[in-house]
């Protein structure tokens, strides 16, 4: 079964396509500027070469028709023709309380994600214009959307709503649904299997951290807490997101800087975080640099960042009264060693202890960076939400048939 | 020496006064209503009878004045006249990064305060009103301010800042300042006297958690974090303030109930927390006898509030490298045994094993309630904010002579 993957932002497109008999991606590739008349198409084949072309793409739907177009291309193509695609995968940020789970295209479907708008209306509206633009280029094709909420929907009551008046639960669905999910879910499987346990017996905190980061609580394989909220502003530090702040600073600073509601929010999740502190990059692997040459705000930066996840880990852990594996992931669990080892240093009176040689090793490979003491499994596991999305998708379509 | 402590408020005036050769209580009471008709004032003389007067009380001068009176009365009275005060202790909520202590008053100290009126607008013009009323009132009389915000200026950068832009920190001085300093420097050191351990030996989280509520990280005898922040609102959950959100709530509710910024404000401050979850009150005591006749918002209430308290602990944990005594104390902290039970349940991962038997024992002293072997020391400590201010003002004035 061929499954194409696609991740559509308001002005941009992410694809991948698999060959589901060996998982195997036969190109990926990404729609820049979408609505510009110099639009981006980076096309990656495997195998063959890359191509990039600079046009005018107005719409997703001209976006869906240029990529595939390019899949089944004499030169850069990986199909023969467009029935060879069997079924179209789309990440959507948010399920609301709607889906606790990957679900198959219906008008059901896409008109409660509609509704769901209010509650992302940066992400939801382009996962809608991504499913359309498969309608129109792909009508016969079946379609899944998975949600970056749904494994948190596992979450108690005492975890997810907020400590504000219940009208505004019951009237806006104000509650924490966190973010991520496809990723705390597969690396937390992944744990398990290279620990030879049953998922079900560990108690795990997943540090998913890239550009956006997040942390789960995991209990009996389920999402117990997770660190995003109602939006993917809350919780730790991020590349250019502030995290958990005193709610009052809001209103604060939209008095004292006459702020408007949409530059207090765009001042919060894109000029913020790292950034900010570091006054010049949203990016670990240059703090870490400019650290290392003596920069006091990078290593500030570093601090903040550092400790703020590490609160996190105590906090999910005094939660499930301790843990039994710690998880990183994304970008900055994958690749840097300075910031697992500093977010490990305090964490011995819980029973982690770092190798700091294995810590060390860079790969693309599951791998445990603990001692064979450490009463807590640290693990780097490698995330790949497109392959999740991909399996979901491919899971669905076989049962439908 | 004969002390008067003042608490001023915006429409009240709570008042103690102390023979320090004893640090003995002569009398003590309120002024509430101030700006009404129908003021009322409440005197406890001690072995006398109390007295209570509904009169219009129409500012805090008129206020000392009319308690001053009642403090020489002839049959209420507790001193033989005004000069027998040697000074007056002021609570002042605001001490921004003006005043790592508590410092006699000056009009330099007086500007000061009155430059900090921005970051607690409604709490520091009534400190000053109070210094003002005793200026008028008793003009030779030394005083002294006690700063809410003062014990926690130890902070480091990496926990007092916030992760926004650096300009919001020099251009209106926000960041974390954190609050009730007086009562965790107070309960940190009783603890330590208890545990017959040099307090800088003692990596220790205090919770005062009252109506308002916060815990903090005590490391070498000083403030290393604290949950609340930029105003009192952040951190724990409380009786009516809903303590941490994700910011983005802020702007959202705010569009979506169309509020102003003062209407967001007193939402998160006075209808959140316990309050807006039960439903029906804001006070532990109600809230606990609710829980055992069934009342499930009431169960909610509790849970959300010791979950969330527990992650403070394990956060704290996480970012000292564990903790040896854990202390509670104000209203909920001194009294509810179930809230202390719920809150410790999950910790013994981190040393933590309460002494069911002990945990039910009221008492006024400062007690043990962990078990012998318990690795974390579990002490439940009286708190007295107006004994500290007395003391302070005292250890001031006398060093002034």
């Amino acid at each position: 079964m061929i499954i194409l993957v696609l991740n559509a932002g308001s002005s941009s497109l992410k694809y991948q396509i698999y060959n589901m008999s060996d998982e195997s991606v036969l190109a990926q590739g990404r729609v820049e500027r979408i609505g510009m008349e110099d639009s981006i198409l980076t096309h990656e084949p495997s195998g063959k070469t890359e191509v990039r072309q600079v046009s005018e793409i107005l719409d997703h739907n001209t976006a869906v028709k240029k990529l595939t177009d390019l899949l089944i291309d004499r030169e850069h193509g990986v199909i023969l023709s467009m029935k060879d695609i069997n079924a179209v995968g789309h990440r959507v940020v948010h399920g609301g309380e709607s889906f606790k789970h990957s679900v198959i295209v219906t008008s059901e479907v896409k008109q409660e994600i509609r509704k769901l708008i209010d509650l992302a209306p940066l992400h939801n509206p382009a996962a809608m214009m991504g499913i359309m633009a498969v309608e129109a280029n792909l009508p016969d094709v079946s379609q899944v959307v998975v949600f970056d909420t749904a494994f948190h929907q596992s979450m108690p009551q005492e975890t997810f709503l907020y400590p504000i008046p219940m009208v505004l639960y019951r009237r806006h669905k104000i509650r924490r649904y966190g973010f991520h999910g496809t990723s705390h879910d597969y690396v937390s499987r992944q744990a398990a299997m290279k620990l030879n346990k049953p998922l079900e017996s560990l108690k795990m905190v997943t540090c998913h951290i890239g550009n956006g980061a997040s942390c789960a609580a995991i209990l009996d394989g389920k999402s117990f807490d997770t660190s995003m909220g109602l939006t993917p502003l809350e919780g730790l530090m991020m590349g250019t997101r502030s995290g958990d702040l005193d709610p009052a600073i809001v209103p604060f600073t939209m008095d004292k800087e006459e702020l408007t509601l949409n530059e207090v929010n765009s001042m919060l999740n894109k000029h913020s975080g790292l950034q900010a502190i570091s006054g010049f990059s949203s990016d670990m692997r240059e703090i870490t640099d400019a650290m290392k040459d003596g920069d006091k705000q990078a290593k500030l930066a570093f601090d903040m960042y550092t400790y703020r996840l590490r609160k996190y880990i105590g906090a999910y852990a005094a939660g499930m009264n301790g843990i039994d594996v710690l998880v990183f992931t994304a970008g900055v669990g994958e690749n840097s060693v300075m910031v697992r080892q500093a977010v490990c240093e305090n964490l011995s009176f819980m029973g982690i202890e770092l190798d700091n040689e294995r810590n060390e090793i860079r790969s693309k490979e599951v791998r445990l960076i603990s001692t064979d003491k450490s009463r807590v499994s640290v693990l780097v596991v490698p995330t790949n939400e497109e392959l999740i999305i991909a399996r979901d998708t491919y899971q669905l379509v076989r049962e439908s048939l």
